[in-house]
């Protein structure tokens, strides 16, 4: 209804819907590094981390609000860069920036996202809810964006790589939240439970286990490990599914699934243009986190911890 | 519905309602100093200063998020003070935290609040929206805030001030947002635009005039001067009127009102329980922001800029 310009944004509400909220910080040094990232990338890249949240929940953006705080020293152009970065991933996906403010920063950029999103009650993607013997399904890839954090600590630059290594430089820097993917799965009614892969699919697995009382399995050969993540764990001696599913950032998204549910959901997984859904291993009635490599298991490795 | 503990919090809507959502920073060293507020002040404070926004909307909170970037050598008890100090604002309002992040901070504590609140559509109190000739209506008293920051930049402590002194200090440290206020005025429709004086007065009165195209005249002798800011004034030697309209931090309402309804506003003000409500000025169809004292007319002081 309104938007930026008054005491707060008005927005409306959608007819059989209820809102979800959430907020997610990005901080320089802390979760960027000016150094490693050009502006733009680091506005694409908190839109999007935010809004994985929304994804992760089955809910459609509806709008954002950004707060910014800025050391004087920042030159203009970064800002703008980070400003368009924002604006322009907000608009990819149809979501109005309503509100925030500007402050300055006496130490680091300080960029926290409130997105609010709409879902059906019913359809609402929640962390618990899993069932032993429910299936877990993993979109697109993982290690990737962990991969290309990876590179960039090592000094390198995109034109030092492959083409998968520069993959995985790209993965990091401008992450893609599953929104239609989130959406489709939700509508269908096909997944029991979902969250996202902020740190990692290892932590994302034990999400879902923990708050649904349960214990997972993650089978070690289905893992989709992107192709520049295998490189990058062969490079640096660590075992690829190790790396993969330990390696945040990726902001895919986890289901649980019925397993007579199974094939509904592949069928509405079919129709998350271009992006695969992997089928990774299930949740179990005993407790705890298992890594499965043809019938032997291993502790599954602990997620990526920010703090 | 849902809070903590998922992606992202779920909110079931009122019937009726609009949403209303806002964004406040509070960051270390530019809007609190840890020598100068105890840690449970700066968690009030950042509830307060963010819900004020609601009521300059007339909006009733419904659910609030925090974001929270901490250094690491911030002691516990200092983090559990400004969580506390938070959460027992928002339980005083009944208004529950149902989401929000903490992260580790490479330099300032940086505090970010998003609410959400409900408001009638046809009853939400906008900046723009008022008229010439109408009236303007302040709450409480100006300029104690401003005075309080004073006093302490000064290097004064309460023991070192008297009573109206340390209810400065009260008023910087312990804002109060007038929800309740906001709220009965929007309900009873006497008011035809609002803003909250988180950059005082002037600003405020500012901000009405230039989002309706009018101009603005505040009448000297009517400005609710802090009886503490009037001290403090003197003891500076600065105007006391225009020392408490160009202060900041009040966290006041200014509302204007159409000539013929002053009556009806002011029986709803006086439902306001304890809080003063007071004539100080006009809108005019001339642009510009005045100061009138008896008939003279200087210009208006600018108000407390943040950046």
């Amino acid at each position: 209804v309104a938007g930026i310009g008054d005491d707060a944004a008005v927005l409306a509400p959608e007819r059989g819907t209820v809102d979800v909220v959430t907020v997610d910080s990005q901080i320089e040094d802390i979760h960027f590094r000016r150094a490693w990232t050009v502006p733009r990338d680091i506005g694409h890249k908190a839109f999007h981390v935010c809004v994985s949240d929304l994804a992760a929940m089955g809910a459609t953006p509806r709008a954002v609000l950004l707060s910014l705080a800025l050391p004087p020293s920042l030159p203009l152009a970064e800002f703008d860069g980070i400003l368009d970065g924002f604006l322009d991933a907000a608009a990819a996906v149809r979501t109005p920036l309503v509100g925030g403010n500007i402050t300055r920063s006496p130490g680091p950029i300080v960029i926290d996202v409130t997105a609010i999103g709409a879902a059906r009650p019913r359809r609402l993607l929640r962390r618990s809810g899993a069932r032993a013997g429910d299936q877990l399904y993993v979109t697109g890839s993982v290690g990737g964006a962990a991969a290309g954090l990876g590179w960039l600590a090592a000094g390198h630059e995109p034109v030092t790589l492959d083409e998968d290594g520069r993959a995985c430089l790209d993965r990091y820097a401008r992450p893609e939240a599953r929104l239609r993917c989130g959406w489709i799965i939700a509508r269908t009614g096909a997944a029991r439970a979902c969250v996202d892969l902020s740190d990692g699919l290892a932590d994302a697995a034990r999400q879902i286990a923990e708050a649904s009382g349960l214990g997972v399995v993650i089978e070690a050969d289905r893992v989709p490990v992107h192709a520049g993540a295998r490189a990058w764990a062969e490079a640096t001696g660590r075992d690829p599914v190790v790396a993969a599913v330990a390696g945040g950032d990726d902001y895919e998204l986890l289901f649980a699934v019925a397993s007579r549910r199974t094939r509904m959901f592949e069928a509405a997984a079919r129709r998350c243009r271009g992006l695969a859904v992997t089928h990774v291993g299930r949740l179990t009635a005993d407790e705890g986190a298992w890594l499965d490599r043809h019938g032997r298991q291993e502790p599954l490795p602990q997620g990526f911890v920010h703090y």
